[in-house]
């Protein structure tokens, strides 16, 4: 899986039938320092992510494995919002200090 | 996804039985900017995409799950047709804008 | 899918018994003026193509969608062989032209 | 399949409901002499694997062949703990010597 | 496919069970004129190859077609042996040559 923050939505009107009513989000992928990696991906949400928020995406036809996206033609999928992770038992990102709150 | 601009299509007259009668699409992939990335890939056509237009693509064994692609050595698929893209809330792409029209 | 021009062949006698009498292509792919990108891959032959044409490939669990490659350890086919394209309305590849021919 | 070391580990409360209870491990990738390659993955744990110790993983949808994966979306999955290979009848990686033990 | 030389082999005793009793190889990456890519992979072993063979590997689902890999968590195969390759009609690779032999 690769981690990512989401950095837009994107509309589209005309689509296969198959994707109604999914929404589609821009994604930056990002390394374990929560840095950009300066690649970019387009996803299907399956859990509710907004804007600027740090995700999960499974890729292939591993992104056709939740309920919203089972059977569409979708090769990437938000599937988690991440709250933290650590690296060599250090915290690296955490969801409410990113954001600069208390908590 | 992949977003893309349909740049030309393709001919084959001596080609697998499976894919006749479906419609070859090149394009060049795009980032979050719209601008080219400088990689280009051969797309079936889901949506009757034409030259031009900014689309979004699905790869993989996902590329298959549209109707005309399913069972079909194809893997990708142009399967929605891009109207507009935001980052940041800010507007990055809109069809008609990016045309010059003034809708 | 990717563009490439067939380079040359490839001969196993010690294969998995699931290949067998399948023919194996070594191809170049190509960008949408026609020119190698320095990569190249490994691709079983489902349409008869011979060395120099100029074909399209699809990969992944796509490579199994034709009849010669169906449940085969084939991760890339050769699906059709390409007779022109076009790009911004500009013919950019003919095959009897790319080969001096008056075609 | 990849090599690699892991590196920590990544917490979600809200994600989708079919990765419930499944390990995210945060994995650096190697290279054939045990030098990271500046690539990381989020990989799901099959094999109970802690933070650096050398890993096997599978991608794709070969990484849902495991009990634990099973139909989840996952594309990464750390499938065995390397207890040592060589290159050329030289051993390049062991688990023991790696940790400085006399094993 | 990709073209490939086994460099090795990889031992490891914590394992999912799915993957009990499968050779592990690591395999350098071979461009067309038989010179090292400089990536490697890690693959399952379909045909008994021995270190300093010349292999064609398979990747991703198609990697689970060979008897010995099916549904296993294997997203690479060393599915046959390569005895030679020409490209442009010219000999690049030989299996006894490239051995130094007179084959």
């Amino acid at each position: 899986m690769l981690l990512g923050r989401v950095a837009g939505t994107l509309v589209s009107s005309r689509k296969d039938p198959s994707i109604e009513g999914l929404k589609l989000l821009l994604v930056r992928t990002l390394d374990l320092d929560g840095a950009e990696t300066g690649q970019s991906i387009v996803a299907m949400d399956a859990v509710g992510a907004g804007v600027d928020e740090v995700v999960l995406l499974a890729q292939g036809s591993s992104a056709r494995q939740t309920e919203v996206t089972r059977d569409r033609p979708c090769d990437a999928v938000v599937m988690a919002i991440v709250d933290s992770w650590e690296v060599g038992g250090e915290e690296r990102f955490h969801k409410y200090r990113a954001a600069g709150g208390e908590a």
